[in-house]
C-alpha cells in the first residue's frame, strides 16, 4: 500500500468517528508532519457517508504535538444547505485534544475561472535534481522534493537575506493520483520561512494551517500522479509569530490550491 | 457609545456562553457584515476569564446568513498550554449553527521582527476623498472609507479587466482606538475580488475567513485611531470560488493583520 494510504486507512468506530495513528513513516522532528495530520483529519470528513461535495476550505490547528500511535476523530456536519456543508474535526490523543479542524465542502459548478497569480518560471521537473534522501527527518522521504529556487541555506550563518521565496517541485514518492487529500498534505511540504529568511534553524512549530482547494475533481484528475509546482513566501514575522503563503499548480500550470498558515517561532 | 461597542456587548449567560445580536446599524445585503460577525465571535474569546494571551489566528466559517437579532455564542478553550491556547467557537440562533471559528491566543514576546510586503504607495489619507454615505448598505456608514486605487468600478459592464487589486485608507466612523475586534472586522472590509475583476455584481457570499494578527499590543496602541492602509488581491478563480487576501497596515507603515477568505460566487 502507498504510504500516503497506509496513513488515510482510518478504522471505522461509529457515525462521526474514526481511528487513525501518527506513523514513523510520517514523523517530523517533534511529532508527525503536519501536513500527513491536516490529510487524516480532512480524510475523516471526506469518508462520512454525510458528506456533500468536495471540500473548499479547511482549517487546521495544531493544539499539541501528536504522539506516536493511536489517535481519535470526531467530525461533525454541523451545518448542511442546499449545496454547501461546514464540519468540525476534532482530533484527540489520550483523552486530550491535540488538533482541532473546519472544513466546507459543497456541490462545485463550472463558473468564470481565473487565475491572477501565474506560476513562476522553472524548468521541467526532471531537469531539477531531486533532494537526495534524508535519514534525519523521515518523512521528506514521501516526497519527491526539487528544489528550483530558495532550497535550504548552504551555510546556517544566520545572515538575514531580505526574502523567503521558494519554488520547489512536489510529487508523492512513489508517485500516486493527486486527489485531495494528498494536495492537503503538500500544502504543508514548505519548510519554515523564517529558517530560509534567517538562515538560522530557529525552533518553530505550525500553529494553524488553512487550505483553499481552487480544484475540482476535475482538475484534480487532469494533475495526474505528476509533480506540482509549489511557490511559497511569508508576508510578516512579529513577537514570535510569522505567516507563510503557498500555491499549488499542476505541472501543465493550473492552479490547484492556495494555503495559509501562521507559525510560532523562538529566536 | 460607539456602534462598534454597542456590537461587542455581550450579554454573558455563564461560563463561554455569550449573548450578542446581529444589529440593524452593520447590516449587510444579506445578513449582517461578516467583519462585525467575526469580530463579535472573536469579543467572546476575548471577555473569557480564562483566556491566555493576546489573538494570534481567527477562522471564522459563516455557515448561514444571522437574522436581525439575538444569537448565542459558545466559546470552549479546548486546549491550553505554558504559552498558547486553542478556541472554538459556534454561533447559533434559533437552535440551529449559524457559524463556527477557531482561534488561537498566545502570550506574545519580543523576537526577531520583519516584513516581505511593503505597503503599496498611497497619498496621506486626508488627500484621498472619503466614500459618501450610502442609503443602501447600512455597515458600509460605520467606516470612512478612501479608495486608493480598484474602487467600485464606474460602470458595471461585465469587462474582464484581468486584476482585482483595491488599495484603501479604512477607518472607524467616528474614530475609535483600535484593537484586536476592530482590525478582525476590517480584516472583511474589501468588496469581493470578483466585482472588481469583472465589473459585475454576481451574487456572492465568504464561507471562510482567517485573520492572522502580525500586532501585539504595542503595535495596535502605536496605531492610535488612526486610519489603516488595506491591500486586497485574488489569487484564483474556479468551479464557484474564489479567493482573496489582504493586508492591513498601520499610517505609519506597521504591518497589523494578514488575511485570507474564500467566496462563493455563481456566475
Amino acid at each position: 500500500m502507498h504510504p500516503l494510504d497506509t496513513a488515510l486507512a482510518l478504522q471505522a468506530l461509529g457515525p462521526g468517528r474514526w481511528r487513525g495513528a501518527a506513523l514513523p513513516a510520517w514523523q517530523n522532528m517533534v511529532g508527525p508532519f503536519g501536513g500527513i495530520t491536516a490529510a487524516q483529519a480532512l480524510a475523516a470528513v471526506m469518508r462520512d457517508a454525510r458528506r456533500l461535495g468536495e471540500p473548499v476550505a479547511l482549517t487546521v490547528n495544531f493544539c499539541a504535538p501528536l504522539a506516536l500511535g493511536d489517535f481519535d476523530i470526531e467530525v461533525q456536519p454541523v451545518r448542511t444547505n442546499r449545496s454547501t456543508q461546514h464540519w468540525t474535526v476534532t482530533v484527540s490523543q489520550r483523552g486530550e485534544t491535540v488538533l482541532t479542524a473546519t472544513a466546507m465542502t459543497a456541490l462545485r459548478r463550472p463558473t468564470f475561472s481565473a487565475v491572477e497569480v501565474a506560476p513562476p518560471p522553472a524548468p521541467p521537473p526532471a531537469q531539477v535534481p531531486p533532494l537526495p534522501p534524508l535519514n534525519t527527518v523521515e518523512w521528506l522521504n514521501r516526497y519527491t522534493l526539487r528544489y528550483v529556487s530558495g532550497g535550504l541555506p548552504a551555510q546556517w550563518d544566520g545572515a538575514d537575506v531580505g526574502d523567503s521565496r521558494t519554488v520547489l517541485w512536489v510529487q508523492d514518492a512513489p508517485p500516486r493520483p493527486l486527489d485531495y487529500a494528498a494536495l492537503t498534505a503538500m500544502a504543508d511540504v514548505f519548510y519554515p520561512r523564517i529558517w530560509r529568511r534567517r538562515a538560522q534553524r530557529v525552533p518553530i512549530g505550525t500553529v494553524s494551517l488553512t487550505v483553499y482547494y481552487l480544484a475540482d475533481n476535475a482538475r484534480l484528475a487532469r494533475a495526474q500522479d505528476r509533480p506540482l509546482l509549489g511557490q511559497a513566501t511569508a508576508q510578516g514575522y512579529h513577537a514570535g509569530y510569522f505567516d507563510q503563503s503557498a500555491q499549488l499548480w499542476s505541472e501543465a500550470g493550473e492552479l490547484l490550491a492556495t494555503t495559509h498558515q501562521i507559525v510560532y517561532f523562538k529566536e
